[in-house]
């Protein structure tokens, strides 16, 4: 039976751009499909640098224009890889052109553009799926699994933090195209919209929606050149963030992320405890899973340090052996073929806009406890 | 030379109780010290049991009531060992007959009780120290000397969490002799004087005065049995506590303890990371030390899994060979070396009461700022 | 500049196929090269599956007889994916042809076909490879980076094992093809040339030839249903192999093997300990390097845990970010990348076929070990 | 009731002397029994130095020759805690004069030393143990305990290892009293007699027999300067010791000891790998045990990494509560109170002299396995 060509329009070919090309790349090699992911068109400002991306991941044509690309008829699907605040445009545009649309997190600066994202998107009725690719580390997984099986009863602690230490030299300009993830007007915020974003729809996703949130914020290296115009400016974003919060099921959270947690370069951990059993998880090592159950007898209970990487765990069987590794790539490679199993079977895969707006009110929340220095309730989505 | 005799009165035979015997026990074994260390009475209201105890570790005498042994004249140092809401009564007594004083913490059941204390032991000028016993594990140690000879540069955060889960089971009882820490008359507070204070006495050692707090508390079961009347009763301790602080040098913290972390007896947790170096520490493997300095060679440069073991490593000399480990009662055999170094060269040991008071600032802030869901500056200890 | 072609022709679709078949579709996204891989036909006996495989991957055409692939003028590369019993004959037909040739490992059967491989390819002058591929896990690849940097200083000891524990169950069958690895006659041997064979081409990478070995062997379960034939048969393969060995350095080594080691899929480990320095690695946390540095300042001197993911160490700057982990199909990705360097350079890509005949003549000389239960010499490559 | 006293005349106060006097000081502060243990004298050939060492551990009285200590009446128990040439007469002249016996091990410098010390006992029909403290850490008191339920099944591979590196310099001097253990007059051997037979005493309590052996030795140093002369000597004990061995179950083993093993204070690790469960032990961590049982539920099966630390696990309600771990001394203070419970109860402790013997035989076989380089078939005990 022939496949159903999906022609896909990535636009921005930097660090995302990338993941999202090699997981294009290597899903029809790893899961079947009824639908065969074709590299139609790839788009960004620089003509030469565009065209050499293109030729290495084999895209068949080019833009320099994301509107034209929008526009383009043979176009199936827009893919928005560039910095948030170029989000909310594109969607729009690609959504009124009845596009297919992924596009990578946070999805908007702010609440208000996300709504108009999620409105445009959901009247127009096309696929869509935010770039939340944690959720696909086969452990991540594996973790929601057992949750949703039962097995560690009422909930009482959530706790996730997102450490990093690239930015503490102080010599590090901010801004430009290489540096857009500290620049405020094009990222929004700082941490809290980069990695916390991440810890939030994992924890919303495991674990029900957050009810209300105390935060702290905090700008260590208070200027910085600008990458590309070499002048110094304040920094406007967030280094760190750290906020309490309580779930809607009672359970107890607290979150932090930094860019100042010298020895850590992506150390993305949760653990959440319940009554029964308690589920740890550490991006360092992210083929393996913490387990405790409760119910083990007694003189051999302890945590279990699971190898994710057998047949019977999630998404595994699709890949090499028990007891080889994959990687952080895996996990885009996952929410492509998810994607196409949604196409496939007609049940959308899952974090679509409406689900990556639901971060964003909490993002918000965060950021406006941070300021106002009181607890803030989080919007809920319908 | 002779040494002179420190004539011990011990009261309570507890958990506490049988640790800090222990260690008066131990520490003319492996520590040399101009005094010597004499078990002259133990007290407690069970005769029986009391002199069970007594026979058992050797104490020479016992008393049934406290007020008898602090004015025995044959007695150089009262310990108290008992439930909190003891602990000020006894010690002014203590002071006011002109003992020396090691009690254990929290010092008291408020900041008032406490300053009380404060003033009542320096105007008696006797030797004082509360059982902030971890401090005292060679790998905090040495954590404190890396931080003191300055490796770790300017301090970003500091995290710390103390996590049990011994209280999870809702037909576990409260109150009486045996489960006073669930009482809130006995313990004044839950997990917040009992766990997060160590934490935090370690915080204030490690990293100097906390200026904010903003907190949460929980009581996850709302009610229980009383241990001994068997009277359902509402539970007035505080199963689960968590806060964001901020330290006066300028680094961000996130705090949480809790009795309803499924998997986790004593997981006493801390890491501090600077702008050089980071730190972290495990009760569960007390033995060991991260330590990562960015200092170290690029392709090397990693989080070094320190054994701390080796003789010259804090107190190690004094035990066994390099490779083997000690425990968790070391931690009190060093506290009483440490303590009785301190009446030998006149340089008092700490923490002393005065640090027991910060650390009750501290917690008080955070009751405080759970309760009435601001942001609570920290008082001050002079 | 237009990129000269390298025409692959793949013999074979098993687990390896597919690695190799992943490494050429990847390669090029990651790495530059002169040289640009065309898949240009995969071959094996099943018309119908090979045609499947070749439709995933995107091989340009088919063959089901290796003879005729041997012949084709538009191959330029003959990869030799298939059971053991099969690597000699073709190696040496594609030799006869001037192919170039990447062979899975072990090289042959035996020493004697091994030679025969050799002598063929060097005669034809032809660029040679065999599939060892753990040396370029780029922990591994930094351990040898160490190594040649002199770190270790005089080396003491060398310790390999590789477990596994999928052949436990006696129900499981042997033979036909998918379970060659468990029949002698196409296999040669059991764990000895299957993983064993891995451990030795690292040691000898690493630490140098090997003197002489002691060596005992073991078959567990006796017989086994053929899978094909459901006839139950002898076991010819060894379950299990453990032998002593002295490197002509003066080192002494333990290396062992199983696949009856309940718990371990893939527990590949070696560990090497020099006067100055040791290493040790963990094929189930591929992506770590242990390293002890006795030169580290005392009270800080530990086990290094190298998270290996960042741009300054090997294959990495070539990948994601620092912190994200790559995986095992990544070893693949490298050899072709340096295979092509190999031929971009006139500096060809080791090991080669003489490489691998060094391993044969240590797994020949362990078997041998094993029959006579003696010491035995290590016959040496010129 | 009245404790029945045991007088003990421990000879001998180096490392092992503290670590002793250590345990029965302890001993009766955590465990009970119908015996007090009585520090009656302590001997040893320096009197100042014995004399300082009763006076801190609170020995009644003091000896200087070995002999006048055994012949005192007021002495029930003597215990060997002198260089490993001096057990036998020691033994011989103990068991002759009807005193119980505690022996460092190994039990003697040959097999027929500790034969007659054997016969000598068993003729005497006095108590008798040998220190092999390891099997009394609670982690490998439980492995025991689940191989006795038979969880493990059928046993196929038994792996030990013994890593130090304090010997690596060349300037450390040998023999004396303080480095006996590298004069082979006084040790007998080098790793062998020292550490290997720790390994080997586990495993034949945990695996049963060892049938035959295949050794190499080797010393690395060749000549060191003799610390009390200064003479420059030959080295002749073995620095390194590796065997490979068959049990009488079937199973294979490896076991591997050094003092040339860069980064290894005390790495004692053993692994038991049985057709449903496998079991690993490090004396690094000596308070975790890790366990993996396949009857475990696919998604979740997993190593087990279990804190022994709980109050159902071997010795540990005697001690504090769960989560707080213990050290190395406590293997003394369990092999002490076994030993006393075997007086209160009739039923003897184990190991004694006989199984010091089995144990002697081994380390015989592979000494003389490493000589001739052969297999050598091991002695049994009756």
């Amino acid at each position: 039976m022939a496949k159903k060509p999906l022609r896909i329009g990535l636009i921005g070919y930097g660090f995302m751009g990338r993941a999202h090309s090699n997981a294009y790349a290597k899903v029809g090699h790893f899961f079947d499909s009824q639908h065969e992911i074709v590299l139609q068109a790839v788009c960004a400002r620089d003509e030469v640098k565009v065209r050499e991306f293109a030729d290495r991941w084999g895209y068949k044509s080019i833009e320099t224009d994301w509107r034209k690309l929008v526009a383009r008829p043979d176009i199936d699907l827009i893919d928005i890889a560039v910095p948030n605040n170029l989000h909310a445009e594109i969607a729009l545009a690609a959504a009124k052109a009845g596009k297919m649309i992924l596009c990578e997190k946070p999805l908007a600066m702010n609440p208000l553009e996300a709504e108009k994202m999620v409105e445009a998107i959901e009247a127009a009725g096309v696929p869509n799926m935010v770039w939340y690719n944690y959720r696909r580390c086969p452990a991540v997984t594996l973790a929601k699994q057992l949750i949703d099986e039962g097995r560690l009863g009422r909930i009482f602690h959530y706790r996730a933090k997102f450490l990093q230490d690239w930015t503490i030299n102080p010599e590090l300009p901010q801004g430009g195209t290489a540096l857009w993830r500290l620049d405020v007007a094009a990222a929004g915020s700082g941490v809290t919209g980069d990695l916390l974003a991440h810890c939030i729809d994992t924890a919303l996703w495991l674990n029900g929606p957050i009810h209300s949130v105390t935060a702290m914020t905090e700008t260590f290296i208070k200027e910085r050149k600008h990458n590309e115009s070499g002048k110094v400016q304040k920094v406007g974003i967030d280094d760190a963030c750290a906020f309490l919060a309580r779930f809607e099921n009672g359970s107890l959270a607290t979150f932090e992320s930094t860019r100042y947690a010298r020895g850590h370069k992506a150390l993305y951990t949760f653990e959440i405890n319940g009554e029964n059993a308690s589920i740890a998880w550490d991006l360092h090592d992210l083929h393996r899973l913490q387990y405790f159950d409760h119910r083990d007898q007694g003189v051999v209970r302890a945590w279990r340090n699971i190898h994710v990487s057998d047949g019977d765990q999630p998404y595994l069987k699709n890949w090499w052996v028990p007891g080889l590794q994959i990687g952080y790539e895996h996990s885009f490679v996952h929410q492509v073929a998810d994607f196409l199993k949604g196409l496939d079977t007609g049940v959308p895969a899952r974090p679509n806009f409406r689900d990556g707006l639901a971060t964003d009110y909490v993002v918000d929340a965060v950021l406006k406890s941070a300021q106002s220095q009181h607890w803030v309730d989080v919007q809920q989505t319908v």
